[in-house]
Parts: structure tokens; C-alpha cells; sequence
């Protein structure tokens, strides 16, 4: 199964590294990260889209509670976070498969940010469905290139 | 310095781990890092932020690119790279506020993604630039919560 996790930890050298180390143990795979800065220059937050079995997602999440420099963490299958993930996609493009790419993009709202002489890329920014469904549509045109951020998140209304 | 280095790495348990311990021993910090797939399954893309001095930073990319698991490594300071940033940032709101946040957000064409009694909550990606622009002309109403991805990449053109 799949499972999201948001930890809040100090912003110093070696907790990346302590994490990424726990959860090597655990057995848990690690889909996705994210770690980045937030509203307090002395925390980031790092957001993890994990897999596995539940035995070992649940022994990693208490690696990780145990931590030094982890101040929280939000399990976040709980679903009152809105999610999103940004991505960017470098598409093969003919003169013939030009018009239908744009359409798609179009459907999507995906901004084109660079073009070739026989590719075209594109960001994106969503849910992990609609990331997941311009991925499926522009598939058959062939993808040469692709980046993803991991799902970043942040807790629905005031709180 | 800062400097941005993206790594194409094996997608297996284990390498986010020896990487990011790479980092620790060499002295320079991890500003951000988005780990995520890839074009191709068996492959993860990571875009690492790192803030050191020079022979620090030297230090940490020779250790990376003798890293078991780690395919290839550019240096994305460079700049034939089109880069991207998400942020979703929550901001607090009062009555006297909401027109003037609508009309921030609308510059910078960034997408509210929810409202509370006394937040708003808003997404953006762009290049870091427009990123932290948007975080300054928000700051003084008071941000609440932020989340940012850390940078991610792709080459320019064809390539």
C-alpha cells in the first residue's frame, strides 16, 4: 500500500540523512520526497509519499516520531490536506501530433514552458490525479524526459 | 554559495539514504530536495538545493558520483535548464484584506486552492524568483503555513 506522511524537522545538517536512514531499515520505500523550506526559516518540512506493507510503514513512521530533530509529523491519508505535485514533461512533437498535444494541454491546463525542434514541455501542477492523467495522455506521443516534485501538502481550512 | 544539482538515481531502498549521508559528511546543508519519478520506473530524478562553500559543495558532488546507485549528475547552475518551484502558502485574511490579496494573487497568477473563516490558501509555480516575490508581497498580512517543493528541472530544448 501507499501512504503520505508530512514531518516537520529542524533545518540543520544530518536529518535528512537520519530520515532517509530509518526508513532504509524499515523495509518501507521511499516514492516521493519533497523537503523544502517553510514559514519559519529554522524548519523545513519534507513530505514523503511512501510503500509497502503496513508493518513496515507503521515501524518507519516510529523511527521517524523518535528522531532527533523531528518536531511532528501528520499522516496524511487522512485526507483533510489539500495535495498537490508539480510536474514537468518534455513531449516528442511532429507537425502532425501538434494540434492534438495542444488540446490535451488545453484539457488539462498544463503551461508550455519550452519547445524544440521535435519536443515540447509542459508543467503542471494538481493533484496526484490529474498529474497522473496528463501523464496517460501524453504517453503515446512519446516522453522523453520527465520531473516530479513529490506531493507537497498543507492542512485544509484555518488550522 | 548556493548551487542546484539534479542526480538521476536507481529507484531502490537505500540510495536517498547514502545520499543524503554523503551530504552530512561533506559539511554542506541541504536547502531543498524534491525526489520523484521518472520517465522510466526503475529510475528516480533527485534535484538537490545545497548551501556551502565551494570546496564543501566540490566535496559532496565527487562523493555523489562515486554513490553506488547514482546514474548521472548535472550541475543545473548552468542555466540551459527550465526550472520550477510549487509553493502553497496560507495566509491570514480579514475582510479589510481580501481585495487586496485577490488582486497580489492575480499578478502573479497564483490559484487559491482554499479559504478558511481567517485564511486563504493559495498555489503558485514558477521559477524561484516568482516564488519568493509572491512570499514578500504576502508576508506582512502574515503567512500561517507554507510548503514548498524544493526546484526541479529539465534540460532546455531537444536534449
Amino acid at each position: 500500500m501507499k501512504r503520505t506522511m508530512s514531518a516537520l524537522a529542524e533545518n540543520k545538517p544530518g536529518v535528512l540523512a537520519e530520515l532517509a536512514a530509518a526508513f532504509g531499515k524499515s523495509g518501507a520505500n521511499i516514492l516521493s520526497l519533497a523537503a523544502g523550506e517553510t514559514e519559519n526559516p529554522g524548519v523545513s518540512r519534507i513530505v514523503l509519499r511512501l510503500e509497502g506493507d503496513d508493518e513496515a510503514i507503521d515501524a518507519a513512521e516510529l523511527c521517524l516520531r523518535n528522531l532527533d530533530g523531528i518536531i511532528g509529523i501528520d499522516d496524511l491519508s487522512r485526507k483533510d490536506f489539500v495535495d498537490r505535485e508539480l510536474v514537468m514533461i518534455k513531449i516528442a512533437m511532429s507537425p502532425q501530433s501538434t494540434g492534438q498535444l495542444m488540446q490535451i494541454f488545453e484539457v488539462f491546463r498544463a503551461n508550455v514552458v519550452g519547445m524544440g525542434q521535435e519536443t515540447i514541455t509542459v508543467e503542471l501542477s494538481g493533484d496526484q490525479e490529474r498529474i497522473d492523467g496528463l501523464i496517460q495522455m501524453v504517453k503515446p506521443y512519446g516522453i522523453k524526459s520527465m520531473c516530479r516534485s513529490g506531493m507537497i501538502a498543507l492542512k485544509r481550512g484555518d488550522e
